[in-house]
């Protein structure tokens, strides 16, 4: 299964990331999935153009599936892809194991949708996000048009 | 729509809530969730139970779409109901709306697992959670067992 | 002691706001002090200064004393007031109290200074911050010129 | 002045830890201090005391002074080092430096007091701690007893 992912970022749950109830807060790794989402953005050679305007994106929706519990100081792998692109929207997938013994912790996933950096209106993947996430996820990459 | 959702928590956008782009950074809404759900067990009288450990639960699952954005300061009606009971699970629906104009923020979803305190193992809904719950939410109310 | 505290804001302590120790994140209380100045400052007529850029600050200092913990749910009195003008700075004191039984849970200390909106370079008080203030705080409010 | 400081982690600021005034918030550097605190608890072979409860301590008070801002993704130099040992309690030091530019960003302080993980009562700084941190900081390390 992660074969599919190429990309992993590592992250070290943090004090006040975590709960009373001994555990990471399940909402904290909506912000992993952003650290693993922009550290991709990085990785491809994207993140100029998201810092200048040229990739600007909204997110539409998000979702996550928690497994097992991850606790405070656990080293976390977070796996993401780009699993789909479509003409004005991208979907991310992510993985998050834990590094010790690589228990499943969770799984997620979140659509973006390109926009205008003024208007906030929907406009076409830019070329050159579309080109970066091709050669990052090669064939298993789809793409609706 | 919004008919259907008998309880609502009135939340302000706090200042770290917000991020760099200017708004309500989207994995705040998951506090949100959070926020309204522990208010809504406490006004449908579950709160004791649930600190005692009488309805322990887990979150299994939890999404959001976002709609339009929240900003710094701005006051939110955040509407929570529990849509579903199952055999072991019970599930939130969640919706957003900037109080001043009404317009649609966010929705969202979750889903628990009841739990034995101890071992973590899913347990049957606890009768005081399934009674509490039905006699907020009335016909609407949707039962698997 | 709470005497020279005209205002203060209710804050209950949420579950991403607590930590693996059992009780609210230290770190948690800087997002509290913050909530009662934003209150404090629409109280006192000075929310849409801040928001028109009429009022703009930079925290210059912050500090927090941490005397007992509060816990998850707990409901939080935190009372604000400005203590000192500066000529281009003012002070927020801070005391947390939990609401149940008055226990002292922490006390805090912020120093502001006003700037330009563009330059960011410090500028005297304006005149209605000075005089709002003024107006709130009455004869025990410090001021140095 | 950073000479003093032996210790040093890497931390990029995260879109969350970003606010709508579009800089990195100022209560985010109290987790940067917390995650060079455990980082540096490790590096100096105490993070298993910690966990196993035999340097269990509780934050007495901690401080910041802002002196520039961060930004989104910005990479900082978060400086740690243990600057005073008392008979019940022990004294961080902070430097948050841009890592890019080397920029002044923030300082700061915290102090802990070790207690009886049960009893939540000062207990004599265990001698392992004391050892451990003699052993990091060297003759710049203040002691009272």
């Amino acid at each position: 299964m992660s074969d599919a992912f190429r990309f992993a970022a590592e992250i070290r749950v943090r004090l006040p990331e975590t709960d009373a109830f001994g555990v990471c807060y399940h909402g904290s790794f909506f912000t992993y999935f952003d650290v693993a989402r922009m550290d991709y953005m990085r990785a491809i050679g994207l993140m100029d153009a998201l810092k200048a305007g040229r990739a600007s994106n909204l997110i539409a929706h998000t979702s996550a599936d928690f497994k097992s519990p991850a606790g405070f100081d656990d080293l976390l792998t977070v796996r993401a892809r780009v699993a789909e692109l479509g003409s004005t929207s991208f979907t991310f997938e992510f993985r998050v194991e834990r590094k010790e013994d690589g228990a499943l912790v969770a799984v997620g996933r979140s659509v973006h949708v390109t926009v205008d950096g003024a208007t906030r209106r929907p406009v076409p993947l830019p070329a050159e996000l579309r080109e970066a996430v091709r050669r990052a996820e090669g064939p298993s990459l789809k793409e609706r048009s």
